[in-house]
């Protein structure tokens, strides 16, 4: 590492790849600081304490960094990748690297301090799905961007370090390995069969399934990483947001804050992670690919053997987790 | 999951295992209990608390299950893996999964409750990885043992649920797939290199190097995951545990408490998941294959991107890493 701009590494030995981003252990973490008093980044009013805004949605007369939004995007102040870095790669022996050369943005879910997305109501859950919808566009059609990753982390144990309910998406120059395994794996049996169009079969047929409506599925996986995982699956097989209709994303907009809610009255409101899977955005064609989110709920820790087998142990049935969630939804 | 029997189960769209253990759930926690005066069942004087023992290391006239031991190895009374399980797979849809068939050990590092890795003087490590070398080759001897991974979990929140450090111990009936991944990235050079061997190469160069004696090398990999990640190198190029003698473990045994002692004065004692990968147990021939141990603090945790990914965000250049854990073990 040679200056403080954000690196790409690959492990010559395992072949996974890390971020080296030293700026990013200077930013503040004020999630779970309930007592303190400083000012929240993130609250109207307060535009200036964030980089200048490159998305918005609010009121048509409002003045860019200014109040009046009801989701504002803004480039991530300590960000895992730049945009403005060399465009370049290296190998020194078996050191392979090049700069993390991408874009890391935050959307502010809203202007509301202590509006969880599991207290969202579905048209304000709309307008957020939307604002994730125009950035994949946007990044998507920037020819350097590879793969974009759309993450919310809720609550400190689960990586957030700001209260304020927020989302973040990162335009990375590769095509991560979990991504490309999914493609291997969706390639195998298209145009036949597609994996995710038969998980929500098979989690109908063994009773994992714990909402749906129109549009959409959410189930607990099969073979479950985590209790409680749960993966939502658009009923349309399509390769990635881009290609949702509004449709499709009020469907989203009913049940995931429904499914939360359930979560959080079952486990007493669980730090989580939430994250959007799509194809990749290099251009080429990936029709035999089913985008859909994962959430992620963090009470048992990955471990020693998680860490160095990548197998996961589970105590809890995908079976007997479906069974909960559904009490819990219907509270 | 039909019973409370563990299961291994494959994500038809991640590839990824996971084995699904409920039994495990109810474990008892005593590690971080510091007030709480329950008896240890660790501890000697207790050991009809615990299954009963598999090999121990101790006086010759000793009475198995009975103090006396230094090293004492037992079955895991909440095991992910277990060996009386019937032996078949199956595949329903996409579904597919087999009994967790396999081994699940817990080696009781020392009889003393308070003695951690750390602080162990090279003479009582050197008996704790001789006990590591006998249950490493006793479990590759079984034909249905594919993969063995040892690992030692650090703290509460490192995921050890007792203080009494002890080891475990997986005999899993299939290759993981970071093995797999490893086996690959080996062979590709083989026989003109092995990534390992030139890991430690370009570590001295880069000056990543915290500790090195004539038989193993520790350092921070080049594209650490973690902050203070490290990774320990036997200078001898061999595929496991088994085929090192006793010389090269006396090395281990200097050389691994030193790095313990020296993460726990830079990080005041921090969790740490340590674990030691070898070649698969399977039969095959392996020789492309350098064993080695590595160390992960657990500071931050992996969140969303990390678990969406597989690619990790580290805030601590390994340079810089590495500089500080040098002058930590120097003291």
């Amino acid at each position: 590492m040679q200056g403080r701009e954000p690196e790409l590494r690959r492990d010559a030995v395992t072949g996974i790849w890390s971020i080296l981003a030293p700026a990013r252990s200077e930013r503040p973490h004020t999630a779970g600081d309930e007592g303190e008093d400083r000012a929240c980044p993130f609250c109207p009013g307060n535009e200036s304490m964030t980089p200048p805004e490159v998305w918005a949605l609010g009121r048509q007369e409002r003045a860019a960094d200014t109040p009046g939004w009801e989701v504002r995007v803004i480039p991530n102040l300590y960000p895992a990748l730049k945009p403005d870095l060399p465009d370049r790669g290296w190998r020194r022996g078996i050191r392979v690297g090049r700069p993390a050369r991408g874009y890391h943005e935050v959307i502010i879910n809203s202007p509301r301090h202590d509006l969880t997305l599991s207290r969202m109501k579905p048209p304000e859950a709309l307008k957020l799905f939307q604002a994730y919808r125009a950035r994949y566009s946007e990044l998507a059609s920037y020819p350097r961007v590879k793969q974009i990753i759309i993450i919310e982390n809720h609550g400190s144990q689960a990586g957030a370090s700001i209260e304020h309910p927020h989302t973040q998406v990162f335009g990375l120059p590769l095509v991560p390995t979990m991504v490309r395994d999914e493609l291997r794996n969706a390639r195998r049996g298209w145009p036949a069969s597609c994996p995710l169009c038969e998980d929500v079969i098979e989690a109908r047929e063994d009773g994992r399934v714990i909402a749906e409506n129109r549009s959409w599925v959410a189930f607990t996986p099969y073979a479950s990483r985590f209790p409680y995982e749960v993966r939502m699956v658009p009923l349309s097989h399509k390769p990635g947001l881009d290609f949702a209709g509004d449709a499709e994303l009020s469907g989203l907009a009913e049940m995931l804050p429904a499914v939360l809610r359930g979560l959080s009255s079952l486990l007493e409101d669980p730090p989580y992670n939430l994250f959007i899977h799509c194809a990749p955005s290099d251009g080429k064609d990936y029709e035999h690919y089913h985008w859909h989110l994962e959430i992620i709920p963090r009470g048992e820790k990955a471990a020693g053997f998680e860490l160095s087998s990548g197998v996961y142990i589970n105590t809890r049935a995908p079976e007997e987790s479906a069974e909960k969630l559904r009490e819990a939804i219907r509270g």
